[in-house]
């Protein structure tokens, strides 16, 4: 199989979305050309990305909305359930664990862990907060497969190493450091601050 | 100015990171091999990327890392202040209030606003909620440059145009919906789910 970039994989992510939100709507097809223009991309981009997985639309007709989300949600492991543990009941490790959009998307959080003392044994949302002692036995024990670490910056590296050392090769981060990883094991690094820069460019250059 | 696209920019705000680590730890210079290796890129891409903005390494001696993270800051509006306001109050909103990201770069959240009765008048942080009636009015009383949108899929195009209309052009949406805005106008969508997604593509296809 042909590399994948992330950013066609991101791309995917959002005609995922827009298919959904069409398919609520009662909407049996769509074209590129809509699919381009929900996304703010070109109708020949949408034709591309959807090619390289070997989908078609029909001339005409373009896409059967429910057959595109079923392929689309095939090619980004969609149709099935994930276990996910997050590490940090921290602000942003709470916000994850009732975040609707990850069971909705069958990332199922089963794991939380903390390793401050005064939060071990509370609950948040469904969940007990186990001690980060525990970390790498219950994540094992559970075969958790994608570990979110949601702690400060200066322990994402030892959480990143206990959880690849449970097994676990997938994982998103919080943490405002880049973690290193193996060949073998992906990370993403979530920073909601990159976000907010690409703001402040426009704002500072673009309008 | 020639069209800078988004993953320029998410590259910079990478390059901004690498640098400010590289002087805690007391380095002065850096090459694009180091910088590339850093963020995992290639190194032919760093010095497209900073060519771009007028910015050359010397050969042998490559970047002095103070300067080349003032230009970038410069590039990205980093070098100020912003004032953001936050709408929603939950689990998303609350994590933002004090992230302490936003406050390191210059983003300086002044005002949050939430619908529920229940949480208008209670303090999170150092805010205390107001209530979404005021939006406009307070948003406009206090310049607000960035809105942020931490509000139910349902609420967020109301909430996006009460922003555009208090006089807000950029706007960062974690709402799970795609928001209409008028040209002049940017919106990022802050998706964490599609973030996650691409780790079980990874899972999926490529391991």
């Amino acid at each position: 199989m042909k590399k994948v970039s992330e950013s066609t994989i991101r791309r995917l992510s959002k005609y995922y979305r827009s298919l959904e939100y069409l398919i609520e709507k009662g909407i049996e097809t769509v074209s590129s050309e809509q699919l381009a223009e929900m996304d703010s991309i070109t109708s020949a981009q949408v034709r591309k990305d959807l090619s390289f997985f070997g989908t078609f639309g029909k001339r005409g007709l373009g896409y059967n909305t429910k057959m595109l989300m079923r392929q689309i949600g095939d090619i980004l492991g969609l149709n099935r359930k994930w276990s996910v543990c997050i590490i940090g009941a921290g602000n942003i490790g709470r916000a994850l664990v009732s975040y609707q959009e990850f069971k909705k998307q069958g990332f199922d959080v089963q794991l939380l862990f903390d390793s401050d003392p005064k939060k071990v044994g509370s609950k948040i949302g469904h969940l007990k907060v186990q001690h980060s002692d525990r970390l790498k036995e219950a994540v094992k024990e559970a075969g958790i497969e994608i570990g979110i670490i949601a702690v400060p910056a200066a322990a994402a590296q030892r959480v990143a190493n206990e959880l690849m050392e449970a097994g676990v090769s997938a994982i998103l981060n919080f943490a405002p450091v880049s973690i290193k990883v193996p060949e073998g094991v992906m990370v993403k690094n979530e920073n909601t601050a990159i976000e907010i820069e690409a703001l402040s460019y426009f704002l500072t250059n673009d309008k």
